[in-house]
């Protein structure tokens, strides 16, 4: 059992309330794999530049992600400079992307990893997803997330690629804005009779949304007292809830509430430091831990 | 086992995106009293004016809602008219309030009823919710609510109230507000500080956190597909988790979590109407079978 996913691997700048970091390792890619591992063996598929630090790509392999996808391309790692208000620490406000070599070339799967069939397209340019799906030979469960700049500028590409997947993750202003429902019950509707079979929204602090044709739930977030730097949420959340899925090899009420139970605990982690300090050495024991604590909350 | 709730019992008229109404039967009180009246005899004090129709008090006495501190006082019945614009269904913008009797006479208790020893402060001018709290002789179990106008307007009230009473329950903007806190668990825990053994943050279609020395946890809402009227969700919830408690005769973690659970499916059903079309006739039953959906959600 393994999964490939194809995202971004970057060095995030942050300005937060609680202080400025520089070059963080981050990306849709990279996060979703640090709670995916735990599950499944993660392909990684990204591109970096030859600025991209060693000892993060040792890590990679520590940590048993296989990166025979991970690109290394002469010029500049992609760089994000964001920042979160204290006002608002759900939502960030970009200060700078420099996308650096994702302008120069994309992803593409090492000929041993065509065969995986389980597939994650972490956000990316809906065209190079949708490519990236028809280089697999046999891509059996598909997942996705996107983002608002796509929705605004390739909502067809989106559609199309909605299609061709099993599983939708997005965002609750996403869902809005892909939709124009603000009722997020009513757009996950809309977004499965545009092909997906499952979608889950996530509402930040608020927690998350499931909705299938015979499934619907919803779980809050798990409660903390403290936010030190959202970054990745949404990814980690994805990898725990594909990975979970592709181990547990069935989808239905049962799989599915528990991947999104693992979702939610592992993005509790990841929003309790900056980039990856809390999961890259997070321990499944650890999750388990959180995770009886939140399981009490519904002890009715 | 009975209550005694001091509120409003009123007249709305509403602007939605899914209609107008004129007239509509409401108030804190009365909504209250419609989901507790399923657990508990529910003594009910406020005023009225003479305007307000005999067929309402009628419902009233044929929910076996006790109306014995229910004033009926020459002049004006307390109205309400406020809209909901289709961008945030959650928030009420107030187009015009007539206090009417309200102006003359605060509600009190009838003799009769001075020994009813669990009490539901909703929301009131917070020096006649203390006023009205000290008229019982020995009250044992106190609820309160508030809103914001008395948060930017009598804050030392509120506090001085908030010694006396057992469990406080607020929406998360006032949450905010009182505390200054961004995030609910840290306001939680300030707001336990100040004298409430238990806190309960309302977040509307996002459901509530409960909060205690001793317990902790977070439910979502029920998931609908629209949202009709949200006035009276508050009172209603509160209704459904003050009435529980009232039931059960004691405060521990199952309790709790049942009586939030309560309050959750009532106060869905209240949404789905406008004033309190949908839980003026809601059966206990009604209630368990969706209750019995909602808590597939959480079968792990």
């Amino acid at each position: 059992m393994s999964i490939i996913v194809l995202g971004t691997v970057a060095l995030d700048s942050l300005k937060t309330p609680n202080g400025i970091k520089k070059d963080l390792l981050g990306g849709s890619a990279a996060h979703f794999s640090m709670s995916a591992r735990h599950f499944t063996l993660v392909n990684l598929s990204a591109v970096v530049g030859s600025d991209f630090p060693k000892k993060q790509i040792t890590m990679f392999k520590n940590k048993g992600i296989n990166i025979d996808s991970l690109l290394v391309k002469k010029g500049k790692t992609f760089r994000w400079t964001g920042e979160y208000k204290a006002e608002d620490l759900n939502t960030a406000v970009t200060l700078d992307t420099t996308l650096g070599v994702l302008l120069d070339i994309a992803p593409t799967v090492n000929e041993k990893q065509k065969n995986v069939n389980n597939v994650f397209l972490a956000n990316y340019d809906p065209d190079i997803q949708l490519d990236f799906l028809n280089t697999l030979n046999k891509p059996n469960f598909v997942g996705m997330d996107t983002m608002n700049l796509w929705i605004y500028t390739k909502k067809k590409s989106i559609a199309k690629l909605m299609k061709k997947v099993n599983l939708l993750l997005l965002n609750d202003a996403e869902a809005r804005d892909f939709t124009g429902q603000k009722n997020m019950l009513k757009a996950a509707k809309l977004l499965i009779s545009l092909g997906p079979q499952i979608v889950i929204i996530k509402k930040g602090e608020h927690g998350g949304l499931l909705y299938s044709k015979n499934h619907l739930f919803a779980l809050p977030a798990y409660p903390l007292e403290e936010v030190i730097d959202p970054t990745g949420a949404g990814d980690t959340f994805a990898g725990g809830v594909m990975g979970y899925l592709v181990k547990s090899k069935k989808i239905n009420a049962k799989t599915l509430i528990k991947a999104v139970l693992y979702g939610t605990i592992f993005s509790s982690f990841n929003v309790q430091g900056f980039g990856m300090e809390k999961t890259k050495n997070l321990s499944l024991s650890k999750v388990h831990e959180r995770m009886t604590i939140f399981k009490q909350f519904f002890k009715f």
